[in-house]
């Protein structure tokens, strides 16, 4: 276990605000080329990458019905019971998140409004492998429905035999999602990119993926197609006072340890004590954990950091950014007022991080590696886009046109003047 | 004058819906060796590059009280109020546009939460040259100042003489910003991403700029610092019928021309002898611009196009996804229901670009490119961040315990699981 850091001098904090830095230029390369022919040659190419990566011949990559009703026949009562109960809170939460339409007169006869209007064509990735994320698929396709998306197209890998998970089909079908494609990794990012003879092209794409996915991500995202955000490697900070139950707390820090052996794991506390009763723990739960070795990794890199007050280690959590947040303490409402940059923030002893990965109703895709400073986790809003729009009457033109025009004549812009000036000699002239 | 263009079939919309492409991997290379140096150099490489490309020896990079105060006796009484006005309009609409706390409780013990917290840093960048934009620093500054925003760092390139425009000084100053540098280009772009002796780092950076501004804001957003939008020349597409004045909508078209020669200019409409009387006021009042070079540039790429019906229309510009869309109909209320892909919307006679472009109260940070597809324009939200929330209690993991159990071993997760189980244990001996 490593072993505890115990009140760091603020000079000390930038080793521990780090997050391990990826060079995604030297995928670049490959991912480019990857892009490129898809682009090119479309069906082909996915074809191609299909046999290359994923070892797999496939002919049709969208799903049939038939492959929808196999995978519910294959899904039993109690999971679908499950999904269910996930999909309600999560559609009941963000069903909330809608934004209303924001209108104001702020002069007389200048009538002002901001709407939003779903963004129509986007794409979700759902990782395969190891673990087939049922979750991403409610956390991305449930606010993409609620946005009322035209277009919502869904790319997930096929295993070597070219199947997809049942529970990954079952769940998108129950949301009402057709467009299901068994493609995976940077070429699903170019279908949905660029689209292709059976892949249509999107405007925004969302969700995880390994470094491959991130680094096409992030490519399209220098060509025009919006992206949810920069993903990097998960994150779990907790807070904790002597209050708080270090086994439930070692739970949760093993829980973020087994996504991956990069996961970042930070305790911060001012009890020495709890502290060294988490570590404790943490020994004793991963002893039989199926994915010991991966979360044995992690933990390596994780961080247990005695600190001098509340007040510090909010500090250092605000500058930290982390994506999920725990806070353990007995003021733990106090506190999460004070929280300025994190994902999600799970208060009190009841509140794991397993609940928001999956059913709480909160959304799971966070921004990472320090992100939450600038952008938002996935929720309704990134699945819409803002429009303002303005109505103008001629009372309303006499009120502001003359700032206007003195305005367009500082910044030496004659013609933005004219467009007032000939409206407002009109008005004169007709005497509106 | 071009020609117009007659009912195009779908086969040739795409032609019509292109944007001038540009290609930004020949200028990353400079670009990248301009963030290099100032990320390695800081000040040092800020001072070379102002004498390279501004041409100044600069000392101090930030504007000093005096500067500020000699800003101000230069101002006449009749600009400073336009600006009053114009900063008066824009705080009403953005003042309307916090985000509310959204909470509720799914199922009963699970509370769910989400916030609105500012971003702490964030940096403006107002371009200077031959057009100072004292609209941008409102249109950008405003909103800061609104959310919150701890720290607002605003970088503008200096003259020759090492001078800020005046107003600018003014108007940022009006807006409380204190942190104003004179450091343009690149360089600027560097310098607040990376942080130099003089310059704060800040997370996400705003603000128009040349292509080299708009190349290191694209390569800083793959280094974790968020940017506002991918910008490109400004756009303008303009739905008329009959009914609509030609001399107005011409003084519009000619508004966007002046911008740069790469300006965007489309007018569509069902009546031909409409965009020929446009055709014909353009022509006039071309005559008389000062930037008649540059406008008469642009309008060699505008499209006069005759369509239809107002469906077809209302189609092709939801596909076109234009900047600004000014909708001159005797309807135009009820067409502005079918916008789906716009920046900002101005209806009939009396709203022309140039409102929203200084007073009216609507930004004019606006995403062009087609990229109103996916992206909102700049707007209080762009300058804060979304946190999510949530409180369980003994009853709450009582009720959703059993699912995420389920969906955690469905993704073989078996810590996210524990984390679950525990709890449940601990509920059932405690009796709670």
């Amino acid at each position: 276990m490593k072993s505890i850091i115990k009140y760091p001098s603020k000079k000390d904090w930038t080793k521990l605000l780090e997050r391990p830095a990826f060079n995604y230029d030297e995928l670049m390369t490959s991912v480019e080329n990857i892009l490129i022919e898809v682009k090119n040659n479309g069906d082909e190419a996915l074809k191609k990458f299909s046999k290359e990566f994923d070892g797999v011949s496939i002919e049709n990559f969208q799903i049939s019905e038939k492959e929808i009703d196999d995978a519910k026949s294959k899904i039993n009562i109690e999971l679908k019971n499950a999904i269910n109960l996930a999909k309600e809170n999560i559609e009941r939460f963000h069903s909330l998140q809608r934004d209303p339409v924001i209108s104001c007169e702020p002069v007389t006869g200048v009538r002002v409004w901001q709407k939003s209007t779903p963004i129509e064509k986007v794409g979700l990735y759902i990782p395969g492998g190891s673990a087939p994320l049922i979750s991403t698929v409610l956390m991305l396709g449930i606010p993409a429905v609620i946005a009322s998306c035209e277009d919502i197209v869904l790319c997930t890998p096929p295993d070597s035999e070219g199947n997809i998970n049942p529970a990954i089909l079952y769940s998108a079908n129950l949301l009402g999602i057709s467009k299901i494609f068994k493609i995976g990794g940077a070429q699903a990012i170019a279908a949905m990119a660029y689209g292709t003879e059976s892949v249509p092209a999107v405007y925004k794409i969302f969700g995880p993926g390994n470094q491959y996915v991130t680094a096409a991500k992030l490519k399209v995202s220098l060509e025009n197609i919006a992206i949810d955000m920069p993903a990097g490697p998960s994150e779990l900070a907790v807070m904790a006072d002597e209050y708080a139950n270090p086994s439930f707390i070692a739970s949760d820090l093993l829980s973020q340890a087994e996504h991956g052996e990069d996961s970042q794991v930070i305790l911060v506390s001012e009890s020495v004590k709890l502290i060294e009763k988490v570590q404790l723990e943490i020994v004793k739960q991963l002893a039989d954990l199926p994915r010991r070795q991966i979360a044995e990794k992690a933990m390596e890199n994780s961080s247990f950091i005695l600190m001098k007050s509340e007040d510090e280690i909010m500090e250092f959590l605000n500058q930290y950014a982390p994506e999920h947040l725990i806070i353990a303490t007995e003021n733990n409402k106090k506190i999460a007022e004070k929280v300025q940059n994190a994902g999600s923030v799970f208060l009190g002893d009841f509140s794991p991080e397993s609940a928001g990965d999956y059913a709480s109703g909160t959304n799971h895709t966070l921004p990472t590696n320090g992100n939450t400073r600038a952008f938002s986790g996935v929720n309704l809003s990134s699945f819409m886009k803002k429009i303002s729009f303005q109505e103008i009457n001629p009372v309303g033109i006499k009120n502001i046109g003359n700032a206007i025009e003195l305005l367009a004549e500082a910044e030496n812009l004659q013609a933005h003047k004219n467009a007032i000036t000939l409206r407002l000699d009109y008005i004169k002239n007709e005497g509106l």
